[in-house]
């Protein structure tokens, strides 16, 4: 692991080894001043009363923590925007045959959880930019609610046009469920948490143990993200004006169909009641029953009303300007709202973020100075839409493709493992800092305790950043705007179901989510490193030819991904039309063999192939360059060319179908939602089966990369 | 498929294209004259009552099945043996901390099943050769109770001795749990039904479905039997002497610990008093709870006493003399005991097997004779332990091995597909049988629909028998006598969850099992054929070269294993002694890391390939001989080497540690129980890692191949 600098010397990137000694010096002045006392007591102040945006909490989180920043020493101001944030006027679940059952949607106080008998500026349980609707329709059982689960019910003889559809939570985003739903003819949607995905399944429910119980349920905003993030009534614009008239039916983010979260004790009565097949074997979840597909007996009456308002939406932002290349800015963001009490999501990240800031702070009136400007941000309505970031990023556009560097988000932390991904470019940084930490519990550096995990679950322990899907408040920065960015944290050891619930609490975080804090201080302590090594490098610490070896990867599994599916299709087609799907079905259930698909043709990577060659010349050619041996003038347009080389990858055009998408590299998929696709232009286009659009794709995908390269190659030439 | 014949000729192995047709024309009278009616009306009479072994019901079945037979003009008897077979004189099992339960053990009438009332004559819910028992422990949940379950509760810190642990049937047979169970020290062993595995999760419960309902438990044996089958106290020996006092001591196939089987009901709540940690995510089963692994706060109190008898054990033994070769036999068979009312297990596949015999019955009164000499078989004892075929067959060792060309077997039979299983040198016989028979659903043959559900299952969709493992009464004829055996029968689309309860039942059979008898009937075709083409052909229909084929193939698969494991054994090792699996575990759960493992020396396969070449060379040579060019005396002297080829693969020491078992090609898993092994010797070596015994089997496994080959080489030669 010679490459991660484990060795005595160990090397930073970005430094030169005289730098590297005094960072690391730097660092340890900055542990040493961190005070989980501070984690604990705005742990407890800030999840102590509902905070979600457009709520007077959510007003005074954001003036506790601007005001904090600005004591820091920090140049601070609050930045208000105002999209349109629905809260729900009526919510009406009911089973009107062959049982009449009225769902309760509430989640009610239980011992030991202080918070969860606060009623008064709840959110109650919903889904946000859901589409006000009243329908009454037939239930029928979906699984997760994906196109695969709608291709199975074809194949059963089973039609949700007109219907309710009943999903469960998982496999996707949960806003990909009402928009598969609505494109198959659903009429409605419900989406429930079953205990074998989030319940006593898992594990003892709260208040025993910390997983979700038979009243608990998931909020969540269903927007349609995929297509964009923020206010759905101002696209590539920020919601600035507060005097608008707006109209929900102009939003086309918006659900086609009304949606609700459910708990498993509201879902349980509902699929009791269903007949029809047995839902196949990996379509049942942990519920005491037999899952059946329906439609009906189960019919259900589903009435949802919003307030479609628009939310003033406070960011806070707050400036450390750096003393040397004030124009560069380092970025780091977590938001601070949360659908309820939020103590895990957003809090833990949240509050991490301000004592490593405060010690920023601390630093910085001690004597020392960044050289680059670092910028804190603290995110409002992120849980509806990614609102205050999309906004934020959409109302500084141009600024920030000119200075930022690059953006480093957290969001929830817990007990666990590292878990860092982003841009490849920030992967050997990355690595370093992680080796540079020591986990709390084992006193190993926290990356030696991640490949740990990796070599156990016999999984590649070489360091690699996953690329960003979606879920958090980088989507603009990385994906829109093309600023390399991370997301950083720690969890897998917590467990647990209080997500978007109103257990998510001070109680159910100090028990179950992180009892002393130690992870939370991590979390400062990863996210400090990263800050000041951005801030103070000598050089930037981007290496794009971490870019470049990534890039090749995913273009073989594209190619791979066109093969194998010619290769299936054909045996699939060929099953179809000898009659052997037919014969190896049971006569007696009903069943539809389904339609032969487009055979896939052979299509033409060589233009991407030709690209991607081009590409690893050119970022090893800029790997060569030594920084150190630069003049200064030389090192700062060699950084310019680091600094805004991520955006190359932005297509003007955008995705197909998603313009406000534009980075050719990665995207949240069209039909995951959080789940990151990669050459998503190609990728989506073959999975989607639109052959003449991935040709196309490919084409455009390699003109990005060319562009990329020939912006490498101007700057590895001296330009 | 050439092989098959599927062509316009259809020729059979064994047939000259002449009598081929002859033979064609028998079976078309054949079917003809088969009577649903039969097999409505003997199901309805024989399931009417318990027929265990050992009780009136059994008596009379067994007479009831001789007079049918004589009846049809077959020479029959009953031959009685008086093997050891306990019932059950006290079942009590109670959990008595923390709260006190005590488990019901009984399956209630249900409505709409007649005989489900019928207390009279009923075995109880237990375990055939349990031990007697009264212990008093903490409970620990177990999962399957697997060996490798064991090494997981020993890696969480968990110690079964003296404890009582509870298992959930599946993934192994059931005899394998305790016998696991007491390896490890525990003290008791209960084994219920997992929803998830047998219940509500698989479909609705009886009534309203075929599957398990909550008090529904499975009776069955416990009994070492991968020891060896049959009575307990006459291995290699039958039981005749009925004026011996049984000792259960003298019994080494006997449990060490008591054991018992329980419905959920009775589980659920045991398994939500433990406390401990959870259970691993593949452990947990479909109970509405968090399942803990224990130990306690459960504690349990067994106490199981049994009736030490021998009983009676009726064999119905009938022939049809071969008017040709009277000295060959070709044998048939099926158990009639049953649980207690036993619809499907065995009545389903005896009633098609009586309604053959009694169309060969037919047709031999016709004027028509079988060549060779048709036996046909109904086995008494079955269900505890095979004892009626095991004593009939080690009663009748000698002559069997010199006349019997095969044994064809079925047990319960249901809608579906077709199941046929058994030796290799059979293997185009039955595929030419399943192709030559036709699916009553579908109208194709059985073997092209067998094929669409392979091909479907994207599994190789060429015909081949796979090798018999145990679980029914061909056991003593392959493996311990070395007779090429078939077991056959229909199956897949009847589901259900009636195995050994009393809920296996008419009602339950007509409505969920094979509803209007067609695949009872396809049954009875599929035997019949087999039977009369055995009895008819010209010469043997055996093809050794199948034999070789699959041999080489277990061959690969066990050099595979070994090689497996050596890498496996280094990696593991290699995290255990790097500290990676004590890192990557939660510090705030119990883990031990496990011990490292012997390291896998590289074995000398040499004997093992080259006795595979030389069978391979001897199976060459004899299939080119064309039996049709020999003389009568030259095609008999051929007969008699390919039929008792397959006895040269018993060696005379056994496998080790199981001498009964001396088949070298297969027998059942020591620790699968039902699950066949392949070169069992070997692999079961490499499995437990007896490295040195695994070079001994080796040479062993060789030199019966080498015997085999030699035989063959000189029937090849012209002796």
């Amino acid at each position: 692991m010679l490459v991660y600098g484990q060795g005595p010397t160990r090397p930073m990137v970005g430094f030169t080894a005289e730098s590297a000694q005094r960072e690391a010096a730097l660092e340890a002045r900055f542990d040493q001043g961190l005070n989980r006392q501070n984690l604990q007591q705005w742990m407890k102040r800030l999840s102590a009363k509902p905070h979600h945006v457009g709520s007077p909490g959510s007003k005074a989180v954001a003036e506790f923590i601007a005001a904090q920043f600005k004591s820091w020493g920090f140049e601070t101001t609050i930045e208000t925007f105002y999209p349109l944030f629905p809260t729900p006027k009526t919510r009406l679940l009911e089973m009107v045959a062959p049982t009449r059952f009225t769902a309760k949607i509430e989640e009610p106080a239980v011992a030991g959880d202080e918070t969860s008998s606060i009623k008064d500026g709840n959110l109650p349980v919903y889904h946000a930019y859901s589409t006000d609707g009243d329908v009454t329709g037939d239930l029928v059982y979906v699984n997760y609610g994906l196109p695969d689960d709608y291709r199975k019910l074809r194949e059963m003889g089973i039609d949700v046009k007109g219907k309710i559809v009943l999903a469960r939570y998982g496999a996707s985003w949960r806003g990909i469920k009402p928009k598969v739903a609505a494109e198959n003819g659903a009429a409605g949607c419900l989406i429930y948490s079953d205990p074998a995905d989030d319940g006593y399944v898992q594990g003892d429910v709260y208040p025993q143990g910390p997983y979700r119980p038979a009243q608990g349920a998931q909020r969540g905003s269903v927007m349609d993200m995929p297509v964009y993030p923020g206010d759905p009534l101002t696209p590539f614009q920020a919601a600035t004006d507060k005097n608008r008239a707006p109209d929900p039916k102009q939003a086309p983010t918006v659900t086609k169909i009304p949606v609700m979260p459910i708990s498993y004790g509201d879902a349980e009565p509902l699929l009791r009641a269903l007949a029809g097949p047995v839902a196949p074997a990996e379509w049942r979840g942990g519920l005491p029953l037999t899952y059946h597909v329906g439609p009906g007996p189960a019919k259900v009456h589903l009435k949802l009303e919003f307030d479609w308002k628009l939310a003033p939406t406070y960011n806070v932002v707050a400036k450390l300007t750096g003393a040397q290349q004030p124009d560069q800015w380092i970025l780091r963001g977590n938001h601070h709202d949360g659908w309820n009490f939020g103590a895990a999501d957003p809090l833990s990240g949240m509050i991490s973020l301000m004592e490593e800031a405060r010690m920023v702070g601390e630093l910085a009136k001690s004597g020392w100075r960044p050289a680059r400007t670092m910028v804190y941000l603290a995110w409002d309505g992120e849980e509806p839409a990614l609102l205050g970031s999309t906004e934020w990023g959409e109302a500084h556009a141009a600024e920030l493709q000119r200075h930022a560097v690059a953006y480093v988000n957290s969001d929830g932390t817990s007990r666990g493992f590292l878990r860092v991904s982003g841009a490849a470019s920030l992967e050997l940084f990355s690595a370093q800092t992680a080796r540079d930490l020591t986990d709390p519990q084992t006193r190993v550096s926290t990356l030696e305790r991640w490949q740990a995990s990796r070599k156990v679950a016999r999984r590649p322990a070489d360091f690699h950043l996953e690329p960003l899907g979606s879920g958090s408040d980088y989507t603009v920065f990385q994906h829109h705007l093309g600023i390399p960015s991370l997301n950083i944290g720690f969890g897998g050891e917590s467990g647990g179901g209080s997500y978007h619930s109103n257990y998510d609490s001070y109680d159910h975080y100090v028990r179950f989510g992180d009892p002393d804090f130690q992870y939370m201080l991590a979390t400062a302590q990863l996210g400090g490193r990263m800050m000041l090594r951005l801030a103070n490098a000598d050089w930037l610490p981007l290496r794009v030819e971490a870019t470049a070896l990534a890039v090749r990867g995913w273009m073989n599994e594209v190619v791979k991904l066109a093969d194998d599916l010619r290769v299936e299709t054909r045996r699939k087609n060929e099953l179809i039309r000898s009659g052997a799907m037919k014969l190896a079905a049971d006569p007696r259930k009903p069943y539809n063999v389904p339609e032969p698909e487009s055979e896939v043709p052979f299509l033409n990577f060589a233009p991407l192939q030709n690209a991607v060659a081009r590409l690893e010349l050119a970022t090893a050619a800029i790997t060569k360059v030594d920084p150190a041996k630069l003049t200064a003038g030389q090192r700062l347009a060699l950084d310019e060319r680091l600094r805004a080389a991520e955006q190359k990858f932005l297509r003007a055009d955008g995705l197909p179908r998603r313009p406000w998408f534009r980075h050719v590299l990665q995207a949240p998929g069209f039909y995951t939602g959080y789940g990151v696709k990669t050459l998503p232009g190609i990728r989506e286009a073959i999975e989607q089966r639109y052959w003449k659009e991935a040709d196309e794709q490919i084409a455009f995908t390699a003109e990005a990369l060319i562009v990329y390269a020939q912006w490498l190659e101007r700057a590895a030439g001296g330009e």
